[in-house]
């Protein structure tokens, strides 16, 4: 039998083949692989490629697919297209499948970008006496055989003068299975999907490029809810007091998502109509208030969520201008404190296939605990309160420029500020920072006291001279006036140290209580993962010292930046691991703290500015 | 082993059953059913009885449900009760699962009544600390396994505080195995739905009861379309001129199906919002313009319609105004010019199932013609146009009160007349009837020529002086100025004779032509069924003189009324039925009339007014 070479330009690979088999096996054999979403049955137009040298006359698919002119220039479809010379074939990228993997950080590892939403374009043959298929079923006909028909109209209206207009030539957006709209013309590769972390202090919109998982632009700024109350406490009151207030909170968090997504998509030169799909995490507070859900069941015990699991819903229901049939994508709640942020936590660290005894943890406004245990979970909140995103800290701020975010005693009062600015405030490393030097250096003791200047001793007199007294009580001065760039000076009140003590202690109690749940101790943990903007600045060392984390070798804590916001990208980029994901929320066993006979025990303990465990 | 007796009330009912059999088993026993959707698992609420005399202790499930006042009335969960003594139970008409059946006109047959929304009361458990579910899986474990959580997040948003505004005591809406909305009580028989045919000159629209089927009232009108065109090609052409007019064809029509929607709820004194589905047939341009989809396709061979299958869009994007999340179920179409309406005929005649050779005429605006040979079925469609709906005819109207609709000519003029008024006009039957008697006597000549006074012989002199001639040219007058209730004589001119003719040859044509094409005479018909409010008037013997239809013993020839929109009632009614007509949709055999060679030939001879088939 003889055999034929085909060269595919310009990847430059090449195949030898026998006589009669068609390009897109050769293309197979030369290890590239095109796309056939039709299965190779000249349906689709996909797998159209220009042969270059030795093409063969066309055949009745090429001519109902390609103009005169196209065939002349030697396109043909592979999988109807025989080998009956050497060949040498152009392959256009779009029918090309590439495969694309997103690096995540800190965990470091790699995804395969296969997202919800998918574009294909299509070369159709147009209707003749013989084929007068309707305009629906020639499109489906060339899908893959488990795509569903639209289930909005909007996507019918114009599609037959669509058809007419572009030739037949047109691109299908397909979401998660379904036909969702056909564009004129290849558009394949404008396919972008948002990403969205709503944290109880800020909302964070990512911008994705679907085929290759990229991030495009990202835009964020404060939860605009926070003009209605500081935590998700006072949230939930305003929202059940009547239909107004839940009108409020949703309305305020739709909009600014609404306003986000214009930044971001303006940023990056993409259409809103572009965006065909967006993906959200955050507590389950947060997730009831975008959908503009009645939280009433998460005020009191046994605090019964209204949903748990995923939920999907049109763009256009929320005020969330994106594509018009575009959805969002709802990540499922683990329990009515344990929000779909945390399984985004799991997601993007990969703990439910963690070996051994791991804990994540993710300070933010509630402090989430997460403990795997050979790929059990364990799932809990803390009230951590917002201490560590600046909340209730005097001089507290994020961390932002100006904010100060690392504070040493060493002989004189060393403060490192974010940003080249002088400093306006203190973020929470920098109030863990502070609070564990001056525990080192003695200025507040164990107890979380702050001493009076005649009551401490061999400390370096420029710390001592810090420590002062007003109308408010004691403070400890990081920056005088003058030092400051808001002309006031920065401080760390007796009130602060509490603040973080508490928020501090309901933290440790929580991995405390969960492991003594498992029958395991803190020292045991063999990996500590810090989520969280917050995860990002702290000191290992000070977090360890006045024990807000367990005291570990240094090695097996790792900071893991937004992992929330990682699993929201996750979820949109790839639906084995939105699948996952679902799967997660279901079998987390949800530990609900103030149930723990021994929890007020623990937390007084936790309270301790030392290092922890202590000694049993 | 003990036998204990359980007699139900009020049906009388008893069974003997051995201790320890629960008490929904002793009513299968006794040949009830009761509800059980969560399948006897004591979880929602659905088989609650009152236990007269012999009630055990309530079971801990009961405890949940019930109230201390209901338990010690004797309120038992059927599923969770085990029989332990004789007992009477009365059985609430809730619990009680009861068969409907929908008696069919014409052709005499009944059907299950299975709606494709089914709503189930359920009294579920409130949450406790032990059983902290959240709220909308607490209602999908009350369901059935394949129920569907709702795709629209409106359901969700007072689910919280609806439970428990109601005890947990609530009725769940189920639309096609999706959970679409939740009410609180038990609204069970608050279920309605709408059947509408959209007729090129008329639209009737349905209200029925769901759980029985029963229609409940019927409002119709003119479809506004009319004015911008009266007959498909006219409107055709208006909608792809430009998205204007596509939008006043849209527009039109989806207002007035709201306005008919609701005088039908108003009459039958119904909420819109217990209105949860609407059941759509027409012709394929009907259902086109209805979902405000380009038809461009429909305009020029090969006549490709944007969508054949069957389409559910939310009755909210077309203003449709029932449930907010109810949906409009469009029937499928069978080609370009073979729409829904048709699919409605054969489900409503059973041609799908019958045997031998069968023939159904919906005569309308256009015709429509099904041929059946032993369950293999082809249509075709016929520009018959809409002479026997009264248009194009002079003095034409349709079969309402004052309408001529029979006529005779034995000795003198005698026209029969609907209702108690004096004539109007003349309507579909009675023009076929008066061209039937004119050929008959010897007026009109089988080429349809309408004889002056002087050429006609042997006719009687009451009818032959109603022969007149005047600036338009001959007209026979059927009623003086003086009988009419217009004050204008009611005629028939040789122009209404020829566009009878027209009309009736392209009906003829077009069984001839498919029966040839299955090597079938038109003698050999089994059976033909005339559908359409013309079917209903028509005189049989009148139809075949003429040859409007075949000639046959009388006995073959069958009215069958207005099938096509007693297909959108069973579809509404029947999930079995839909999915049987979608079926049919897919298999029955397109034929493109004027694709026939001899089609003119056929045509021609067709116009003959003289018994057919001609001896060949």
């Amino acid at each position: 039998m003889p055999q034929f070479t085909v060269i595919f330009q310009p990847m430059g690979r090449s195949a030898d083949v026998p006589a009669q088999v068609s390009i897109l096996e050769a293309a197979g054999a030369a290890e590239l692989a095109l796309h056939s979403p039709c299965g190779g049955r000249g349906r689709c137009g996909k797998c159209a490629v220009r042969v270059v040298s030795g093409a063969p006359e066309p055949t009745p698919a090429d001519a109902r697919v390609f103009s005169e002119a196209e065939l002349v220039d030697g396109w043909r479809l592979a999988c109807q297209t025989l080998v009956t010379a050497d060949m040498t074939v152009d392959v256009p990228a779009s029918a090309l499948i590439v495969s694309h993997r997103i690096e995540v950080n800190g965990v470091g590892r790699e995804i395969l970008v296969e997202p919800n939403v998918v574009k294909t374009a299509l070369r159709l043959p147009p209707p003749t006496p013989d084929d007068a298929r309707d305009d629906l079923t020639r499109i489906m006909d060339a899908l893959d055989g488990d795509v569903r028909p639209p289930a909005s109209v909007r996507a019918l209206r114009d599609l037959p003068s669509l058809l007419r207009r572009s030739d037949f030539h047109v691109t299908a957006v397909i979401a998660g299975r379904t036909l969702t709209d056909v564009e004129p013309g290849d558009t394949a590769e404008a396919a972008y999907g948002i990403a969205i972390d709503i944290g109880t202090t800020t909302v964070v919109v990512y911008l994705c490029h679907l085929p290759t998982g990229e991030v495009v632009s990202i835009s964020s700024e404060l939860n605009p809810q926070a003009q209605y109350g500081e935590d998700v406490i006072s949230r939930l009151q305003l929202a059940i007091t009547g239909a107004e207030g839940l009108a409020r909170l949703h309305g305020s968090i739709t909009q600014a998502i609404d306003k986000l997504i214009g930044q971001a998509v303006e940023q990056a030169g993409v259409s809103r109509d572009a965006v065909y799909e967006v993906t959200v995490v955050g507590n389950t507070c947060m997730s009831h208030l975008l959908l503009g859900l009645d939280p009433v069941g998460l005020v009191a015990l046994p605090f019964v969520p209204a949903f748990k699991g995923a939920q999907t819903v049109p763009a256009f229901d929320l005020g969330i201008r994106i594509h018009p049939d575009g959805a969002v994508y709802v990540v499922p709640s683990i329990g009515g404190y344990v929000g779909a942020d945390t399984v985004g936590v799991i997601l993007a660290s990969e703990l439910d296939q963690a070996r051994g005894l791991q804990v994540a943890v993710d300070i933010g406004t509630n402090g989430e605990i997460v403990v795997a245990q050979d790929g059990e979970l364990w799932a809990c909140s803390t009230a951590a309160g917002p201490a560590f995103e600046g909340a209730r800290i005097s001089r507290g701020m994020r961390a932002a420029a100006g904010a100060i975010d690392r504070v040493s005693l060493d002989g004189d009062v060393n403060c490192h500020v974010l940003g080249d600015v002088a400093p306006i405030g203190i973020c929470g490393s920098g109030l863990v920072d502070a609070v564990a030097e001056l525990v080192r250096v003695g200025v507040v003791d164990e107890s979380g006291r702050l001493r009076r200047q005649e009551d401490v001793n061999g400390v370096p007199e420029k710390v001592r001279r810090q420590i002062v007294e007003n109308e408010g009580g004691l403070e400890f001065v990081l920056a005088s006036a003058e030092e400051s760039g808001s002309g006031r000076p920065i401080s760390i009140t007796a009130r602060d140290i509490r603040e973080g003590q508490l928020a501090k202690g309901a933290i440790y109690a929580g991995v405390d209580l969960v492991l003594r749940m498992l029958g395991r101790r803190p020292e045991e943990v063999e990996r500590l993962l810090l989520a969280g903007a917050f995860g990002n600045y702290i000191r290992r060392e000070s977090a360890m010292a006045i024990g807000l984390v367990p005291s570990l070798p240094a090695d097996r804590i790792v900071s893991i930046g937004n992992a929330a916001g990682l699993g929201a990208r996750l979820v949109l980029c790839s639906v084995s691991l939105r699948r996952r994901g679902e799967e997660i929320a279901r079998r987390v066993h949800h530990v609900e703290l103030s149930e723990q006979e021994d929890f007020y025990d623990r937390f007084a303990d936790a309270m301790a500015l030392r290092p922890l465990p202590r000694p049993e």
